[in-house]
């Protein structure tokens, strides 16, 4: 094994040991080893690997890499790609990678997977060749909705606010949250699902062993222990802006719908839901004070991305489709005819009136009168006797 | 003239002396009289007395009320309305209505007059006979956009902060703005554009010579005074739920676009973005916190009427069709390729980095990566020299 040739023969078994989950016991050693060689090798998203991958095989395609043989391949992007992708394997210390995710606990999903999230297949070539995760691999396998909360780092007390209501009712209704551990709005969302005992993963754009940022290590320790932190770069790898980039795609093909809390105009939240429009997922913005800068992005995504303006728990469940129905607690209040608003104009509730008196005062004829002051009879809102009519004593606003 | 003739022979010049404007003079007086008329008899958005009138003439239409006499006219309405508007016909005391209207300066409006506001053409038989107008009518036919700000009574000190900004912004920019000068937000709007030296225009529900609401009297009296403060119905007429109703319909009118400055989730101000909405015209609601009950109502528009997020003024100015074209204070910031974003990761303010450090780095090839480079050199983010690249001291931020 020289530098030169690092997939010269190794124990895959080895370097896998520990990593796949017993429930993938069966699936093929060389598969699951080639696409965590992958993920060292490119960086997120990266379409040309995924199509390789895709036509050649994880393993066929890694040892074209290694060999820097690209001909005869079916695959036009393979030579470019090649020169992207071979000065990292030949730097790669495999071994350490490998043992550095079984230190950090991490197991290693790949599409065969029994708890591979298929949600990621909508991003096709894009999707990740593998995920490193911690925590419990079967939350990403659900049975149940999922909402990605995200905005801004620089959350207000009010965004943190709403953040902390919405997740909390999403975790109430066994709805999972989605977010990306950041400080602000995706803190806030993690903390109030867990404080609710709900289920909530991160998605991390470094390594999953890496907490980031440092100041949530203890927060990213207790989504794992309750939920899942998952990464597609490889442990140790430092997240940066392109990787937080890519990063937000997996939160945003991970979830149902997602929702944006609160984010500035030019907030990173804003680039996760450009990505659940680009994958036709539902997406929906917290609207908030037009004086806050903190909200601007959010009436951004109102006015330019179609966003739908959600304001509480049921809101959200409307986004998600065949989500729980949504359970308003705001009745709808009876609809009043116009002859109804103009009977009950042209009445006192002191005074009693005549028919004759009540038709001129409102403008209509006898006949509908009468008729109209017989419905609202039964409806409570008038009463009569012998003296004529009048308003019943508490009438509901009409508004 | 007996009571039951109350149409027999009158001194029609006489009765409407002093009430059309000057410009008015070639007007027909019958015409005129007859439609001032008419306002006393119908409650407003009477659709078969505008059909009546259309069809027969508003003299011939108010003669056959008179007379009773509804045969052979072709408007199959006009049986069933005679017997809702005889009634007020019989009782009325005309020169009463004339006398106080001259006394409380007020001027009629019919549709041929020279500052009839055309808008309200576009509410067919439902647009009022005639109006009467307290101030200035030419403020009426405007060369200039109107904008209705609207919104609730009992509003915040958000709510009023952000009428007042907006109202003064419009007035700026030579937008006059219609508004129903009720307590809150109506309020609020008015007064903001007066201090701006803006022109505003009141509807009013009740009649023009009766400031409604009384702790208002101060503000309508200025309005009057600086533009037009409106009504449909005569004078001394008192307002109801149904006057407010369909006053509403001529604020919306009235104006190139309705925005909604907050509302509750019943607030009447949704009662004229409804009509905005029938009417086709543009309907903006400005967006504010959840936790706020008083924004409810805007939330509602954006969600089931989709109601356009306005949240300044330039954004208010959009929804005008060939309104002034919106000077955005943000610069949009420019668009980083996806390239472009992995170099710059890929490099350090302090250490110099090799062309082959930053390919393996960002995950890209040799021959991209110095084409980035020189883009990026350009553009001045990153600097060189013979030990290698790093990135500029200041480069903006990405997002």
């Amino acid at each position: 094994m020289t530098a030169h040739n690092p997939l010269a023969p190794r124990a895959i078994e080895a370097d896998i040991a520990g990593l796949v989950e017993p429930e993938d016991a069966g699936l093929g050693a060389d598969d699951v080893w080639a696409r965590a060689v992958w993920s060292l090798l490119i960086e997120p998203g990266d379409g040309a690997a995924g199509a390789a991958v895709r036509h050649l095989g994880a393993r066929e395609a890694l040892q074209r890499v290694a060999s820097a043989r690209s001909d005869a391949t079916g695959t036009p992007d393979l030579a470019e790609g090649i020169s992207r992708w071979r000065p990292r394997l030949v730097d790669a210390s495999l071994s350490q990678i490998f043992d550095g995710a079984r230190r950090a606990g991490l197991r290693l999903l790949t599409p065969e997977s029994q708890h591979w999230p298929h949600a990621l297949d909508d991003l096709g070539d894009h999707a990740p060749l593998c995920l490193w995760v911690r925590g419990e691999a079967a939350t990403l396998v659900r049975n149940r909705p999922a909402i990605a909360l995200v905005g801004a780092r620089a959350a207000t007390s009010y965004g943190d606010h709403v953040a902390m209501e919405l997740a909390s009712g999403l975790a109430a209704r066994g709805v999972s949250v989605v977010s990306g551990a950041a400080y602000g709005i995706d803190g806030a969302a993690h903390r109030a699902t867990l404080a609710a005992g709900g289920e909530t993963i991160a998605v991390l754009a470094g390594g999953a062993d890496r907490p980031y940022p440092a100041g949530h290590a203890d927060l990213i320790d207790r989504i794992a222990a309750r939920g899942a932190v998952i990464a597609e770069v490889p442990p140790t790898v430092a997240p940066t802006k392109w990787r937080f980039l890519q990063r937000n795609r997996l939160i945003s093909a991970l979830a149902d719908a997602t929702v944006v809390v609160e984010a500035g105009w030019r907030s990173g939240s804003l680039n996760t839901a450009a990505h659940a429009a680009t994958l036709g997922r539902p997406l929906g913005a917290v609207p908030g004070p037009v004086t806050s800068a903190a909200s601007a992005g959010c009436h951004r995504l109102l006015r330019e991305f179609d966003a739908r303006c959600v304001t509480n728990v049921d809101e959200i469940m409307e986004l998600v489709p065949g989500g729980l129905p949504a359970t308003s607690g705001r009745g709808e209040h009876p609809r009043r005819s116009a002859d109804q608003i103009r009977v009950l104009d042209a009445l006192s509730t002191r005074a009693r009136r005549g028919v004759d008196d009540i038709a001129r005062r409102s403008g209509m004829n006898r006949e509908d009168t009468v008729a109209t002051l017989g419905m609202l009879e039964l409806e409570g809102l008038v009463e009569r006797d012998t003296r004529g009519w009048r308003r019943a004593g508490s009438s509901p606003t009409l508004f």
